[in-house]
């Protein structure tokens, strides 16, 4: 997660022209509002540097340390920095994002009539429901173990209804709290580090090698076909492995987690399963940690609508904590996830879970895989215009991402190129982790015509 | 939050009788579900013992020993528990809840006609969005701003939306991390402490005096006028301070407001002012700490409109985080919560911010108003009934509670005694905190009916 060098960046950049960009009329390019410039005289603002603002009163609460210990902003909002940058230097430039992986498409009609009916129903006395039950609504629940655990033993009382999986990820932090070890996926999706860091699970961050001291970093790269080498991996209490995987786009084989599920058992570790793009899966892999067997006793599975239904605003996830889940000393670790969700969170709101229960109608099942089946699509014609280009592409397949090699280049430099050079945003390989360096996520979110526009300008950039 | 005795409840309220409870017809009595049955064999299961449950296999991660220290559950899971139980008991039973303070009157239409024009739009290419900012929409943080904190100071940007007051509380718990130390009202709303307690800031339950170690717990009773005698309070890192108060009732006055930023500047803490019931203010206090001058240096602010709008299900509340407020090294607190917003959390949903607004619109104004107004009734009705039967009763102007005194009784014993003699689900005063032990919180969050049915119970009780 290093920051891009300033100095690079003012003559790699500068020194380039967007002339190529062609102002052919494509439909569904939508005003960029330019905010929060962060900008100021050249120097990108470190969320991790103090502002030097002087006031004449301080507390005399102490900085809570591992919030110290993060570097730079979350990656997302730093990518979303330097797109608003890039448009106060270029205000009438096309901006295309496929940087952060939301979704563009609409939600399908008969999931909003639903959200909408239980809007209107809020109004009426018949319809009006106050406080939910933390863990969600009762057919909520069961409907989600029956469409996506069918027949693994999961019940209706092991879902947790939220408000999105990477709101439970950092429930599930705190849920374990700053006593314990963790393992990802080298590189894999933030949250999972930057939460853990927030919790105090690590040590300080260690600049030369890019990692944060006490967490196991497992290399996943095409030479290991994107699972790591467990054989090489020290134990852990907690193993946050997601599939199909965000940013590489690779899904484990029934082999791969056969594997993975041996070795938590092994150590005694806890995995937590991120499946949130298992309905992308072309393959014929698992769609859930859950059915291999003997998971229950090892795993956790965290999920949400965001990337099936367009629900990334809407907000509505679950979390399956299974009661054969224990702890060291037999405690069940649904109890305490339950005690977290009853505490410190209230439910997600009554509205989204409406949507969500309509999301696994007949109907809505079919139309959810409609938009997954056209950002699919995406991402094939984003993989074969890298691969036509002489990329190396990997993902593409199991999840809405192209995960592009550029050897030997910094992925902070190949994201500024592009995005100097194409009006392009993308995400660095390298805000992933480490083992991200050289490559570039190209997120399949976007509407046809702006990821055939895309496409043409990185046929243009690197013909 | 001792739990109730069960020999005394097995001997006080079995011999009771209900025949009393009239069979009229009034109207806004809901079916009761029963759910989560977890009366077994006259005992009720507190969260914090592990069931007896044999399995094979047990992971060798360790409980988060700060998750083993909290007693029980939560207060109001709790009470719904108890309320099931007797709904087993009765299955008959008019049962009237004036317990969790949860909202029951119709969100007003100008409101919900917001949400599900927002739902509908999601499904059209002009009313898409996705991700929105973590923070919350731009046109809503303004609007917060300018109808709560106006000519306070208080910039768009101090204002994080979110999913409830009670969510933020956890993130901001997350912000401050285990090395702070904190005080806080007693009796107060209890997700202050259990999140403290969960966040491993305090030391373990002692039960001689029902508290937790390293917690300042600052009286408020009738003697004091439910303010704390900050003369015998000690310094600690952040203060939790609710007013008007939950469960108490009552409002701090400006001069009051005044000793408690004073006293926070003076030891350099961070006040936690969480205002969720500022609307219903009749007398002339403050209705933000901003109000205070200087609080902006010590001050974070938390609110919700789960009481105005009865957005309780629906989830919509803000915090104020001023960028005046630094930690003793010059730190912006408010950067801090910017990261764990973004990192942790990814932003209320985004039709419930269509209704937030839409509650700020003069319409919205106007309705929220004659909610508000409607259950400021019920107080009125319950706090005279109570006084007509000879007790003294403290809120009930500032505030929808009623907190009555019971002197010399234990509030679960007078909780249950009532449950079984009238069907009246209440609070024990004791859930929150050893200072609410001989007083009853009765909600005004109720239809007129049940609320006159429940004072017509009442009297027959205590008559």
């Amino acid at each position: 997660m290093s920051l891009i060098n300033n100095h690079h960046l003012s003559t790699s950049i500068s020194s380039s022209s967007s002339t190529f960009i062609s102002q052919n009329n494509f439909f569904c390019i939508r005003t960029q509002n330019v905010s929060l410039p962060m900008r100021n005289n050249g120097i990108y603002k470190c969320a991790a540097t103090p502002p030097a603002k002087k006031t004449g009163y301080k507390t005399n609460v102490s900085r809570n340390s591992n919030m110290a210990k993060l570097q730079a902003g979350y990656l997302f909002p730093e990518v979303a920095r330097r797109k608003n940058a890039h448009l106060l230097k270029y205000p009438d430039a096309q901006v295309i994002s496929l940087g952060i992986g939301d979704t563009t498409e609409p939600i399908p009609e008969v999931i909003t009539s639903a959200m909408a009916k239980r809007s209107h129903g809020l109004s009426t006395i018949e319809g009006y429901t106050g406080y939910g039950a933390g863990q969600g609504e009762q057919p909520l629940r069961a409907a989600i173990a029956s469409t996506f655990y069918s027949n693994l033993g999961i019940d209706d009382a092991d879902v947790f209804v939220s408000d999105g999986a990477k709101c439970d990820i950092s429930r599930l932090q705190v849920l374990f709290g700053s006593g314990v070890t963790m393992a990802v996926q080298d590189p894999s999706y933030p949250a999972y580090v930057d939460s853990s860091v927030i919790m105090g699970q690590t040590g300080q961050f260690q600049k030369d090698v890019e990692k944060y001291g006490k967490i196991e970093y497992m290399r996943c790269s095409p030479e290991n076909g994107f699972f790591p080498d467990l054989s090489t991996v020290s134990r852990t209490d907690v193993i946050f492995f997601c599939s199909p995987n965000n940013p590489t786009g690779s899904a484990a084989s029934r082999k791969q987690l056969t594997q993975l599920v041996q070795f938590a058992k092994k150590n005694g570790s806890i995995i937590v399963y991120d499946s949130a793009y298992a309905m992308y899966m072309s393959d014929d892999n698992p769609r859930s940690i859950f059915e291999i067997p003997g998971a229950k006793e090892v795993a956790i599975e965290t999920a949400s609508f965001s990337k099936y239904a367009g629900f990334t605003g809407v907000r509505l996830g679950w979390t399956v904590v299974p009661k054969e889940l224990l702890f060291s000393d037999g405690f069940p670790v649904a109890n305490d996830f339950n005690r977290i969700v009853t505490t410190c969170f209230n439910g997600a709101s009554n509205i989204a879970q409406a949507g969500a229960l309509a999301c696994l109608s007949p109907e809505g099942l079919k139309a959810m895989h409609e938009v997954i089946g056209f950002y699919k699509e995406n991402t094939n014609i984003i993989a074969e215009t890298f691969n036509s280009l002489g990329f190396n592409v990997y993902g593409g397949r199991n999840a809405p991402y192209a995960w592009v090699h550029f050897p030997g280049r910094s992925s902070w430099d190949v994201f500024a190129e592009i995005l100097e050079k194409t009006h392009v945003v993308t995400t660095p390989g390298s805000g992933f982790g480490p083992g991200g360096e050289g490559f570039i996520r190209v997120s399949a979110f976007g509407c046809r015509a702006n990821v055939l526009e895309v496409c043409r300008r990185f046929k243009q950039l690197y013909k």
